[in-house]
């Protein structure tokens, strides 16, 4: 069927819209792809909804040709299954929650685990009954508290997720790999780029994980390589802490005055000048310790302070941070923060005041009989500053510092935390040489649960000694809506979207120019041979608006060919087929159009990568 | 390609679930093709999701060739449209509404009217883009008071709903009459049988509304039809009152004893003993006005009493009523509405303590300049209680009755209202013959919806003159996931589901029985060469389950025809196929196996209504 622009429910934008940072969001927008609703909530136009089906239909192909079998869940759900796993709570503010007209608890899905672990326990008891994986692409919800960049972050998504269930762990890892190998076909046929990096599992819980990231310079997740193999999400970076430093040399530790030293850096110049190291060696940014005052929201809502002690040359990645203290959520102190704490002398933080070495500290050992610690907030500290370190630090009073503290000798830490950046260059934990970084969007996620949620609800099946064992699962996670967004961030320029033939809502653009009739007989003639050639064909039909008008819509619609019938037709007999992603242009005899451009497009789609 | 039974995600039932009372509900529950997830809210097996997808693939197919145009808005609303339509509050607690992390209210969608009208308004401004008709296949929720009957009456369910968009009322009158084509079109391919009835429009306003219904015993909707052509849901009927009664010939109302009549037949057979008409004439029930109490629970919360009166020999009909009330719910009276209000005496009620008839009765001015009734609660009385009509009725005391009691000489009431039942030879209201009776389930509803939303959320076009106009739209909804429900219930019997093949999830089941290896080598290429063909096959190549389980299983799933591969393989060098739904079985030789079923698949698809 021609899908004819003067009738097509299609508005395309000259301006970009006004809360749209990144290409995706913004084209996907003008060309009328997608409208936002709410924040984070956005409509599917029919562009932008051909575009979807078409990623969904090589997900399903690839989900069912593994084996998976598709189901179809609800997204409104009881919030029992939810509570016996623990995530009703450990969800926090990013789970919708709601109550039905009977005051019961419901949730809309942020992922279902739970239901398809329950599904399994209701039909399967026994090991002839797996390996199985079960598969649905569905609406998911997440009250995100930074909704961003259109559909690459939304609160309502479109995701394909599945789940193995298996009996034993060589299982688990078959399933695994076969989601994995899945996953690589099926980004392959959608033609978009990946690296598939070592994750952490955050909510989700499960032994380990790998993400699926699209390398894009807005990407929300840095990933590090080395040259030697390894490849993981920042936030999965262990940090390879150097061995016991010998301190038996180190003199005692000394407040000194530092007036005037607002940064690290004038710090270490003062320190420089003012009290040069005895061997000569220069200090340096590295020899700070740095205390980072940070507010943590846990799942019920309950408010901690939190300082974290990193090397004053590097930040502390919030992302890395936040990942650490999962299911916390991470924000910085506030001011009315630091007026509750008067201990926490800002600019000037040290160990004395803070963690076991507060001389508030005590040990209260609650009625349930556990110990909670009270009187200072917790002080973690990075892998780095181990003991025998001597550090320059802060002196808890204002314009001082101490150095020569040594970790151990003069201070201790509640623990050891992943919080400081990496960087380029750091050495890869396995060895494998230094990091390199990168953004990536994350469009795929798989985890080897493991007997999390089979041990919270009761899934065991019989082996084949007829004793019952607990199911070990996995689950596996495609953003088919963010998948959009990334191809669209990875096909586009200045002037719009250029999809990939595979994934663009039509196959050909027709378009005709000019006022003559003859034209518009011709292409309509043109646009109706393709069409019954099996082409999927867009024909822009407009009588009363400008050519200059409707090829910056094709260019914007961003439909891998387009056929111009115009002026050129009178003069010379000929139509131009335009290749809107090389911006090639050939000139057609009118009479070979259809078999020309039949022969570009059968070229072009035998050209996608397809099922093995 | 073939699923196999031995690894598919089917399990089947013997026993029919606890809460299942329909046929479709059981089956479909049985059968594996659904299963509860929470009180109205099911999840889609493998079985299940392929049928509905075949629903909505007819249904996508007609309303894309009647130039309807398919888009995909969420379900997780702004509450501010709806609140501009005043649907926020009509909606009352059918609406399941939900807070986000920033106390912003949402909904999830009942249905989008509004947002649908925002949309248009967005992308559209002038006569030239009018008509459109736009639609999308989506999940909505309703928090049903009484969710029944499986996916008959959900919480969450599949509505293809779509939205036309016009300048005027033949504009309107154009795409209601295309809707109502393309319905019958789909329905028809569907091969489900349906009505089409006069209805009310309900929560949806709107001037004119028909429902196609699918005639079943199990169906919640009573519908009429005169032999002359009247049709109409026994909700939109209207009563045919008599003109008005000369009462002159009545004596003064009189109060009578009538102990020992707990029922109308009781109060009727002492009349007619102890105070029989001077005309000879004996009483019965329909000389009786029946006061009946009623709960009304408005969409803000605010609970009202009313008085209902209604000949005696006719019930008051609930859907009726609370069609009449709409947007309030109705219950009927509690004990406690009783105890608060000692002037209804209970089983003697009459016109006397209620409504403009009541001692009690005040009109109170409000501060805004309105009027309330204060005093005692409203009364609305039948439209055959017409003025100079003498009744029998309760004398608002233990034991006693009033006769010759006389609308407009000595009582009145605050209105007329639709609420006595709808029965079998009623006169149609436009005079074509008495009426008929039957039950129904609703499968679509079409409105004409003319400017509400439009009007409430400012959708102006310019017109040809440069005028800006108020937009006339149409709704029109089919309850996806109840049509299936509604072809299970057309096409079943005794041992399970006979699904019509256009929708059936496989067309062919090859069953191979036994235990020898020929059958299932035989079986098995059987199945492979029927898929080669294009047909949809499910192969129980189950080992240890028994032919008669096998039978069973394969009659509960309801796959159309079905292939058994077995004994008379080895004897006689034959297998059988048998027809679901006529029971036919015929014999074929091994060998024209593949040609024969071919041949029959191929004439039972042929024979289902296509596109025209």
């Amino acid at each position: 069927m021609i899908q004819r622009l003067s009738t097509a429910f299609i508005r395309t934008l000259r301006e970009d819209p006004a809360d749209a940072e990144v290409a995706s969001h913004r084209l996907l927008v003008r060309a009328c792809y997608i409208r936002r609703a709410a924040p984070g909530v956005y409509t599917w136009l029919p562009l932008g909804l051909r575009t979807l089906r078409k990623i969904e239909a090589v997900v399903r192909q690839e989900m069912d040709a593994m084996g998976a079998q598709e189901v179809h869940f609800p997204a409104l759900l009881p919030a029992e299954p939810y509570q016996a796993t623990g995530r009703w709570e450990d969800y926090g503010p990013t789970l919708f929650k709601l109550r039905d007209r009977k005051e019961a608890d419901y949730l809309l899905a942020p992922t279902h685990e739970e239901m398809f672990t329950l599904l399994v326990k209701d039909l399967c008891s026994s090991y002839k009954d797996l390996p199985l994986s079960v598969y649905q692409i569905q609406t998911k919800y997440r009250d995100e508290a930074r909704p961003r960049a259109g559909i690459i972050r939304g609160r309502e998504f479109v995701m394909k997720d599945s789940y193995s269930f298996d009996l034993d762990e060589a299982g688990l890892e078959a399933s695994y790999q076969a989601h994995r190998a899945a996953y690589q076909r099926i980004f392959t046929r959608l033609g978009l780029d990946y690296v598939i990096v070592s994750a952490v599992s955050g909510a989700m819980g499960g032994s380990r994980s790998e993400e699926f990231l699209h390398p894009s310079p807005i990407g929300e997740d840095t990933f590090v390589r080395s040259d030697g193999g390894y490849a993981a999400n920042a936030e999965a970076v262990t940090t390879t802490a150097p061995g016991p430093v010998d301190a038996s040399g180190v003199g005692p530790a000394r407040v000194v005055d530092t007036p005037d030293t607002p940064t690290i850096e004038s710090l270490v110049d003062l320190f420089n000048k003012s009290y040069p190291r005895s061997d000569g060696r220069a200090w340096s940014a590295a020899d700070t310790l740095k205390n980072v005052v940070v507010a943590l929201t846990h799942p019920h809502g309950e408010r901690e302070l939190l300082v974290v002690g990193v090397p004053g040359d590097r930040d502390v990645d919030l992302k890395r941070l936040e990942a650490s203290l999962a299911p916390a959520e991470v924000d910085m102190a506030t001011d009315a923060d630091f007026e509750a704490h008067p201990e926490l002398v800002r600019g000037y933080i040290g160990p004395a005041a803070i963690g076991p070495n507060s001389p508030a500290r005590r040990v209260e050992r609650r009625e349930d009989g556990t110990e909670v610690l009270t009187g200072s907030v917790r002080y973690l500290v990075d892998p780095r500053v181990v003991a025998g370190s001597a550090w320059v630090t802060g002196a808890d009073t204002d314009r001082r510092h101490v150095m020569d503290l040594v970790m151990g000798r003069d201070f201790t830490a509640d623990g050891v935390i992943e919080a400081a950046e990496v960087r380029e260059g750091d050495p890869a934990p396995d060895g494998s040489g230094p990091l390199h970084l990168a953004r990536g969007i994350e469009i795929g996620h798989i985890f080897a649960l493991g007997r999390k949620y089979a041990d919270a609800l009761g899934l065991r099946v019989l082996d084949e000694n007829g004793r019952a064992r607990v199911v070990t699962m996995g689950s596996y996670g495609i953003g088919v809506s963010r998948v959009m967004a990334a191809l669209a961030e990875a096909n586009h320029d200045e002037a719009g979207l250029a999809w990939p033939i595979q994934v663009a809502p039509y196959h050909l653009q027709v378009l005709a120019t000019g006022k003559e009739e003859t034209v518009f007989d011709t292409a309509q003639a043109l646009a109706q041979a393709l069409d019954e050639a099996g082409f999927e064909i867009l024909y822009d039909d407009r009588r009363r608006v400008s050519a200059g008008v409707k090829f910056k819509d094709s260019e914007l619609l961003g439909v891998p060919y387009t056929l111009v019938v115009g002026r050129d037709l009178g003069r010379q007999g000929t139509v131009e087929l335009r290749d809107r992603r090389s911006g090639e242009r050939v000139s057609l005899p009118v009479a070979d159009a259809v078999a020309r451009v039949s022969a570009v497009l059968t070229a072009a789609l035998a050209q996608v990568p397809g099922r093995a």
